[in-house]
């Protein structure tokens, strides 16, 4: 007898007269209909028991999360709603779940209750479907950086240097935290701690992947990253994954084609791969927009987003022709933008964002070309003096989603752009010294891997597309 | 006109009368011969500049580490050493490499030289080789998992608990350094850190990923995992990548089948697709050996020792039977370990291990059933109630690369364990509820990405496989 996966039994297309499957119970009906779930696809197997043929206390333990053992014959279903099913000739129990206890009952949960469950979250269509879709995804990005000749690379997650100023950060340490060590000027005496300096978790690998480009050429990294601002929003966790190819000898248009390619093929592949689960994503949120106003519904469905993105070149515009469009549109005459545009220099908000890209131009968007002062002081200065070499993709429904540049290869300007930020050399002299020997034009961007995960899933909340989110006052499990 | 990378030059079977390359120079020689390299490949390409037709002060810049930009026809070479090319027609350099004051001189380096030089070091042969040979484990490892229907789980890496007690922690914490809050215990009062209680940095996704095992079915983690010890040798960093597989319904046979497999598929992906820097390494192996006294050398080559593993079925042998073994050995009568082996209990060190996998049985080894009082709380008691269904596999060179168990699935007996070694069940409530709802025999294993990489490359030094080490005092870069 052969053991299946639920998945492998459901593309079946004929009769087995022994089957093994084990999976857990989603629901147990009548007595005589078990959907038996193994993770394995968002689908369930039916299962049916002979229920005058078992005995009355092992029928008793089919309860929604028990574990169970499978034999019996694989036929065609004489039910709705699914094509095959298993006739149970052996059944076993193999965990219980007591009915009352279990917190996940085959009923509608509420997305706060589970993230306090989120130990047993999976074990709902919806979750697993998202963390199906999140590996998915995972895995066309290593798939396309490797086809494409990128080299994957582990950057630093413990850091001696705050340089970037990406935002703030976690310190790491080992000292004694009620009695440290105090140096002669009254202040903490981090050489005594376990690095022999203040060490903190990072906030980008960018720069460590610059070294790498200039070495091999094109790399990315695909790692953990930290924040440690108090942002209490569904758009921000303390901790996320980012993904930041950088790419020797290619300039901003090269770093916008490679973006865009990158997108899309990530798109295509979960489309071409889960499909199951982006049906049952999409239905998801139609039902849960149907409690929402008018106003406040998505123009377009789930799938038809990703196609959006793929179908669609993406069109690449200046941040000044942006702020020229910004600043005549309809919305912001009619004083409709929470931040009104009123001036070249402003940063933009995403209900800018998605103005151009909803209403406007109709497909995906590249703004590039920021003023500098708005970006950071590693993206290259334009012969203009006030404009940067920086590019931000932008998409419907969320705005930004990765954002990039071409680098500041010349060893004086980047000089001259740390100084005027109070950023020592010292600190980033291994930074420095790609441009001192044998510099050249280099490119890359940063997408943030939780935001694309869930643009894909279409939820809503960015606690809701990592296994165990951790944000202020939350790291349990 | 087209560019085209090294590696795709390299590839080319006719002539080409135009082509296009960027790369960095590894030598220039007779003021003629230009080894150009780009990352793409181990190899350069050789370009040949007609220097009576060249500016001085251009061929004066053709310094080691100068960035070019070349163009030129494409031809069969003339001298030994490669098949083919470029005639140089036009040249630019891209960027200067001062060549008194450039770190990597066209001679031999020693590693620790290098390992201060980190951001560079990849622009030698021997890092860039293990460096892509790194990257391409990583996807054989991703592409593997993906085949068998694995789903990639990200496992946090900030984590509340410390129950696993796999070693000592790093503390995360936004917590004023000097003045911290302190309780009316006289405690520091981790409540009004950023999480709201006391948080470290992960050693391990095991947990977790069981979580995900039991809903999912079938998962695995690939992420860094922290020791704060004080270890300074060759084989330990502080922050390191671990590759952890977690399957519900798989026992350890089974566990011991899939990593089997696993290890044999990596082994081959690499043999397939990085024949070049496999062959530099061995190379560069056995010049290293050469200086060595013969007793200390290997006994197999680079590429040998890979063959050993996927070549031969890996042998099963319990702790019991492998205590016999090695305490009726020769070595162990003659005193020739370190480590005697008197009795049954004690914990293998790599000489034993060693000794069991080249002189014993001459293949690779899984023990097994090991004393449970060595191993860790949460693998399975077997039935004689003093071992557990724990396994190690064992390379030749390296001893121990994996280990793993059959995790304990019944609730009352992971509890006494738990009680036994005072974790309270608060800390791992959640663990113990995947005893409660639906239990099940699941199993998994823990792959140090790090050691692999080792045995791969055949490097010495667990700081030479990872782009920046961190170690006790050193966190540079």
């Amino acid at each position: 007898m052969q053991l299946y996966s639920v998945s492998q039994l459901l593309k079946q297309e004929n009769k087995l007269p022994e089957v093994e499957v084990k999976g857990w119970v989603r629901t147990f009906r009548a007595n005589r209909f078990i959907a038996l779930n193994d993770g394995s696809t968002l689908n369930n197997i039916q299962c049916v028991v002979d229920f005058e043929n078992m005995e009355e206390a092992v029928l008793k333990r089919i309860t929604t999360g028990a574990a169970l053992h499978i034999k019996g014959e694989l036929v065609e279903s004489q039910g709705k709603g699914q094509a095959v099913e298993i006739i149970v000739s052996e059944l076993e129990v193999l965990g219980d779940s007591d009915p009352e206890a279990y917190p996940i009952q085959p009923k509608k949960h509420s997305f706060e209750f589970l993230r306090e469950h989120a130990h047993l979250r999976t074990r709902t269509n919806t979750f697993s479907a998202v963390m199906r879709l999140r590996s998915a995804l995972s895995y066309a990005i290593h798939k396309y950086f490797n086809d494409h000749g990128f080299y994957y690379m582990h950057t630093p997650i413990i850091t001696g240097s705050d340089a970037e100023g990406a935002g703030e950060m976690f310190k790491v340490t080992k000292l004694d935290a009620k009695n440290p060590p105090i140096n002669g000027n009254g202040k903490v005496d981090y050489s005594k701690d376990f690095f022999g300096k203040e060490t903190n978790l990072t906030v980008s690998g960018q720069l460590e992947a610059e070294t790498y480009a200039m070495s091999l050429g094109k790399v990315y990294t695909f790692g953990p990253t930290f924040r440690a601002e108090n942002s209490n929003t569904s758009r921000h966790l303390s901790e996320f994954w980012m993904i930041e190819p950088e790419v020797a000898f290619m300039d901003l248009p090269g770093n916008m084609d490679l973006a865009e390619d990158f997108m899309k093929y990530v798109l295509n592949y979960v489309l071409e791969h889960n499909r199951d689960d982006l049906d049952f994503l999409e239905q998801r949120l139609l039902n849960e927009e149907k409690t929402k106003p008018q106003a406040e519904r998505s123009d377009m469905a789930l799938i038809e987003k990703l196609r959006f993105v793929i179908d669609n070149n993406f069109k690449r515009v200046s941040y000044t022709e942006a702020i020229d469009i910004l600043r005549n549109c309809k919305p912001n005459k009619k004083k409709k933008f929470k931040f009104p545009i009123e001036e070249w220099g402003i940063d933009l908000q995403s209900e800018h964002e998605r103005f151009l890209v909803e209403k406007h131009f109709k497909c995906p968007v590249i703004l590039f070309d920021y003023p500098a002062n708005i970006k950071a002081f590693y993206m290259r200065l334009n012969d203009d003096g006030k404009t940067v070499r920086a590019m931000d993709i932008l998409f419907p429904g969320i705005g930004e989603i990765v954002g990039g540049s071409q680098r500041e290869e010349r060893l004086e300007v980047l000089k001259e752009k740390m100084a005027a930020l109070d950023i020592p050399e010292e600190e980033l002299w291994w930074y420095l010294d790609l441009r001192k020997y044998g510099t050249a034009v280099h490119s890359g961007f940063g997408l943030g891997f939780e935001r694309l995960v869930m643009f894909v899933t279409g939820m809503g909340n960015i606690r809701d597309v990592i296994p165990y989110p951790r944000t202020p006052q939350n790291a349990e499990f």
